[in-house]
């Protein structure tokens, strides 16, 4: 695909997202205060809300969700920010990534100078099975969901194929759990905030309080071979590779390059930006790897100007934990058929050579679908600006990457941020 | 509201759109298919849709119309966009309107040289409760919904409003009715067409065939008078004052002003777009203007460097009747109190001084609500290439605007077009 530059450059300027969790008591539009204040807490020389000038909020369905759509001025009221522009950008679980990308072309257009995006979800008030059956409405409506498909069925395939293709093992996608509970052990935001080590001990120390068998695992992969302890969902995947149901909320201040600093002397600058689509899963040649992703890569690196390999951090779309996998392969920072190994030799480890998902990931961090792309980059925010605490990576970050994928892939965002 | 130049000038150079009525055999993306080909057809020199670089959508619920979300890539697919970035944008009625907008900030981002914007509903499929149900999802859902409302209550509170502020009567809202199928009658695509005086006698004819006895009224405004022929729906509303339910698609498509000839000869340049949002209807000081719909017209008259009185025709958001003569008054084309009084005069009539909704508008035409923002430029873009029919206003159209509302008046967005 061809594509230009930007009439001008963008840059983040603060970042901040609510706590990720299931809470019954709050709405979409409480949540998102929750993150818009901790964004405007992040802007090092102070945001005066007035000067915002428009908003777009990624949202996958409050529709289905709340029974509420039209939700986009809701929340610019709630944050004090009516009479402005407030639009909301759909695209499945890519919805906030993709509202990154149009609130940099319309920064780059000249219309607005200081653009916030948003994402939300609040996905906890419906029993799971209803979850899941809304989120099946990401697939195909006429193909793919008569047919019974709902989205752990979905990757299970992708994974079958790709364990099939690549001799990889189910012990390959437990991997990427551990390292992702890891990971969401040291942020304090996530809903899963353990490690799978700590899940272990606190399911035996229930036992124990309730008089029951103390269950005992050598390690690890044993509780996560445990049937019971780690249930099939839709086989090879199990339930700790399924990200959660979650309620959350992410908001993003971005501004026009010449005006960055009146903001902060360290923004983020938005070097790269690339979107695709694809047919739906039922109709691609090839289930191991998602082709969107690769073309949203390739244009965000042509962009940035930048390869695979300068990236130091990468959140990627873990929805489940073969996602990972595909991702690290479609962005090409490993080789087609890598990728398990990679997570098996510990190279995206948080202190690894390519840290991925030092959030937690969807996985642990938790996954409220519209809210996840921009999520990710405020973890890119943190990292960068050496903010992450416990689970900041060692090396300086210059160059990071997000990568937000919506539905089975009939959509990819990629973003690259770098730091002068 | 502050709001800049845009980097460079947009054109449109080519429109098309679907039937609109009740079709249930087909899904949205048929109808868009349908809509996208009278676009392509439309385009003067010829297009390859190979060109097109990015794709984005109007559509206000899928989710709960078809249970279909992330339907933009599907879109996408259908007319041959694979692996295009496809995005959909969602602002309740206005979500085509506002689908425009992005469009235009997207090429004038510099990133693309040719978008398609699109608009897509596809209502019929459910009961007409469910479908009110599911409209009132556009209102707010903790605050307003759980009283009772749902959208011709919201319209009947701010017409009540409206004729105890200004003395007008329930005659001034039949007038736009009565004007609006007049137009519907000579709009081929129309969901209704047919006149009031075509409806009656339609009436009468059916009664004949059945050997009941044959309804008679003295002129049309005793028809929407008789409470069989026009029942109430909330009061003062009747049947005909509301628009219906429907299905349908429009496509535009949208190129930078430096290559339009390319595409044609005779392109039409958007030199004004606004955007503005509102709180929820039940928080807002005044029922008798839509707050939005002022600033959305101002920033778009301010951005084309034009006044009210400039403007030769407008496509304005007639959901129900009184919308439509708000809008006449929000858009500064009459003063507050003074819209009822030029329906009644003529003054908005196809060969009036001020043509509004000489497509039928929402009423005659249809309102498939995501698509309804999309396919007023149709209107616009036929009647100011001379393409209208028997519809076609007498006057030479250089300036021409279009006024598309979401919900209550949470969101509105006006677009202001001009051939040169």
């Amino acid at each position: 695909m061809t594509q230009r530059k930007l009439g001008r450059g963008v840059a983040i300027v603060g970042a901040g997202m609510s706590q990720f969790g299931a809470f019954p008591e709050k709405a979409s539009r409480d949540l998102f205060v929750e993150g818009f204040q901790e964004m405007r807490d992040s802007v090092d020389k102070g945001l005066d809300p007035g000067d915002i000038e428009a908003l777009y909020i990624g949202n996958y369905s409050s529709d289905l969700f709340e029974r509420q759509g039209h939700t986009a001025p809701i929340m610019a009221d709630w944050v004090g920010l009516t009479p402005r522009p407030a639009t909301r950008i759909e695209d499945a679980c890519a919805s906030s990534g993709v509202a990154l990308r149009q609130g940099i072309l319309a920064v780059a257009s000249g219309l607005y100078d200081v653009v916030l995006v948003g994402g939300i979800e609040k996905m906890s008030n419906l029993p799971t099975a209803q979850v899941t059956d809304t989120l099946a409405t990401a697939g195909d409506a006429l193909y793919e969901i008569p047919a019974g498909f709902t989205f752990p069925g979905f990757y299970a395939a992708m994974a079958s194929a790709y364990m099939a293709r690549y001799g990889a093992t189910p012990e390959a996608l437990m991997r990427v759990g551990i390292k992702n509970h890891d990971n969401g052990a040291l942020n304090p935001k996530a809903q899963f905030n353990s490690s799978i080590a700590q899940i272990m001990a606190a399911k035996q120390a229930s036992a124990a309080r309730k008089g029951r068998p103390v269950p005992q695992w050598a390690d690890e992969m044993a509780f996560l071979h445990d049937e019971r302890a780690n249930p099939s969902i839709a086989w090879p995947l199990r339930l700790f590779d399924c990200s959660p149901i979650s309620d959350g909320a992410a908001a993003l201040l971005l501004v026009s390059q010449e005006i960055a600093r009146r903001f902060t002397d360290d923004p983020l600058h938005i070097t790269g930006s690339g979107q695709a689509s694809d047919r739906a899963l039922h109709d691609r040649p090839d289930l191991t790897t998602i082709g969107a992703a690769r073309m949203a890569g390739q244009a965000a690196y042509r962009m940035a100007g930048v390869e695979p390999q300068d990236i130091k951090i990468a959140e990627v779309h873990d929805c489940f934990t073969i996602a990972e996998i595909l991702a690290t392969e479609d962005l090409g920072f490993f080789e087609p058929g890598q990728g398990h190994v990679a997570v098996e030799e510990g190279l995206t480890a948080r202190n690894g050579l390519k840290p991925v998902n030092t959030s937690g990931g969807l996985k642990a961090k938790g996954h409220p679908v519209g809210a996840s792309g921009a999520g990710q980059v405020v973890e890119i925010w943190k990292q960068m600006r050496g903010q992450a605490g416990a689970r900041q990576v060692a090396r300086d970050v210059d160059l990071a990457l997000t990568h937000n994928v919506g539905g089975t892939g009939q959509t990819c965002v990629v973003h690259i941020f770098e730091r002068r």
